[in-house]
């Protein structure tokens, strides 16, 4: 099978199709998407080296399994249900887990893949496959409302307008919350505008606004300095950025303004299909292009440009 | 009155009795307490200039005062009550406070004493002035269960057992957790020992041991990062310990292990007191030496000392 494979650098490759191992089965990709995590990996991130690609939409091909014929998506955490963190409903801490296409697992830029069985869930009927292919980074934006709760009221600023950053707002704004996302990129705030969300250009922040929660999507290691300052006393905290290296933190003002600070990941699977489905969250003005798979080379150099949204791959 | 106060160095002045403002009434200062917030303050801490000193008991004597005669313990947050965040019970946040002996508010090492009214709590019949004046930093220890729900199954590490961290661990000991309180000095460990509690030096502590919830009480730069290598993904991390400097944290681990940091301040009176007068929190132990005000400035140089823990001054 063809398969894009990183080893410092990226390249398509002929690959043996994967066999499924003990509770794995096997899935035929239909569609794939790029992640920013991707392009990290690229950078070096994780030491990962082998099939890239976590974000996917397919359908189960192995004869044996319940699932066979239906279109589905996967959880991307593989864990071993036997440690202390998979009993206490923490699978996706698991020490022992792979990860797909970031950690040990062959990962979906490639025709086939397989996932443990319990990974999948069923892509409801009616629900594109294009839209499909947003279940997993809508479910890490979901993810905060498995953290926190969130009065209705509570004003809710999101610091960057990318992709993570438009389906969190689409998610808060199903609250009532009054959400604003700001972002130094006047395409982006442009665009998530034009989108019916409500954006303003980081600059013209007054220095003295607080909202009760902050999000930090911005993929800056500045972001969480900004996040903090717009922070009202006992306010939330949500970071998803992940920065390279240890960055330098005011804890006096964490402590004296007794702030709260959550570190987010991956979210649950469901009620992301759920939002796509019944057309709550709608992803699709948030495509920028969809390449072939021949063509994924080229996609990843689209997906780098700093205006791209997401880059679908259409197996 | 006699008062101690700082300006750059402590010493004993002779100064105007203190004039009650609007809400405020006159108290007579019958115990008094140095925490480590004045040493800190007397090293610069918040360029406080003016009577030093916040934990105290003493009596009322304004006549006009339903408490008049009361002996009393003083929130130590003098808040404008109509800003917005005294209306969402955020008055400790009131970014319009003076804070007694910290912030704008003479303190309490002085014969005399003014407090708004509704800064007082009576102290229940039965309960000795000596362990009364442990009810503001007994408070900053109950916050902690105010911010956060623990189960009683979980696993507590505390780092620092100084003052507030045996403070802290009595209080999660009422909770039914396992509690462990961990320091680098042998002594401290000790002490902890002999009071019932549940400790060991932390150069003990195994490398991969974990908790669900770390509470960083230990004054010191690094024990955030000590905390945070020891706590289960999905922990929360409570930080008690104000540092003079911004710290280097490492955020992808705060992400990656989705960990909740939570800043911790001054906390509510009354169940404070309830622990007292109910001898659930028995703080008699700790106290180290008990002074005459006239030895104040003899008092501050003993507290000092690494092996000492409260210090009290008798009125």
């Amino acid at each position: 099978m063809k398969a894009l494979f990183f080893d410092r650098s990226l390249s398509i490759r002929n690959l043996a199709r994967p066999r499924p191992k003990n509770d794995e089965v096997l899935i035929r990709v239909v569609y794939s998407a790029i992640c920013n995590t991707d392009i990290e990996i690229i950078k070096g991130y994780m030491g990962f080296k082998g099939i890239l690609g976590h974000e996917f939409v397919g359908e189960v091909v192995s004869a044996k399994s319940r699932l066979k014929g239906k279109m589905v998506v996967g959880e991307i955490n593989c864990s071993c249900g036997i440690c202390y963190l998979c009993q206490t409903r923490r699978k996706s801490h698991c020490p022992n887990r792979t990860v797909l296409g970031i950690s040990d697992h062959p990962g979906v830029f490639a025709d086939f893949i397989t996932l443990p069985e319990g990974n999948l869930h069923v892509v409801p009927e009616g629900l594109s496959p294009a839209k499909a292919v947003f279940t997993e980074p809508l479910a890490a934006a979901v993810e905060i409302m498995e953290q926190i709760s969130i009065r209705p009221s509570s004003q809710v600023f999101i610091f960057g307008a990318g992709k993570l950053g438009l389906l969190i707002a689409q998610v808060f704004r199903l609250n009532g919350s009054p959400v604003t996302l700001f972002d130094i990129n006047a395409r982006k705030v442009a665009f998530a505008l034009k989108t019916g969300l409500n954006a303003l250009l980081l600059q013209e922040l007054h220095p003295e606004a607080k909202a009760e929660v902050c999000i930090d999507c911005s993929g800056s290691p500045d972001g969480i300095k900004t996040a903090m300052n717009h922070l009202f006393p006992r306010g939330k905290l949500i970071l998803k950025t992940t920065v390279a290296k240890p960055e330098m933190i005011d804890l006096n003002q964490v402590v004296i303004n007794e702030m709260e600070i959550i570190g987010s990941r991956c979210g649950p699977f469901e009620p992301a299909l759920q939002l796509l489905s019944q057309g709550l969250v709608n992803p699709e003005p948030m495509i920028s292009k969809v390449f072939p798979f021949k063509d994924i080379l080229r996609a990843f150099d689209y997906a780098r440009k700093p205006s791209s949204l997401k880059v679908l791959i259409r197996h």
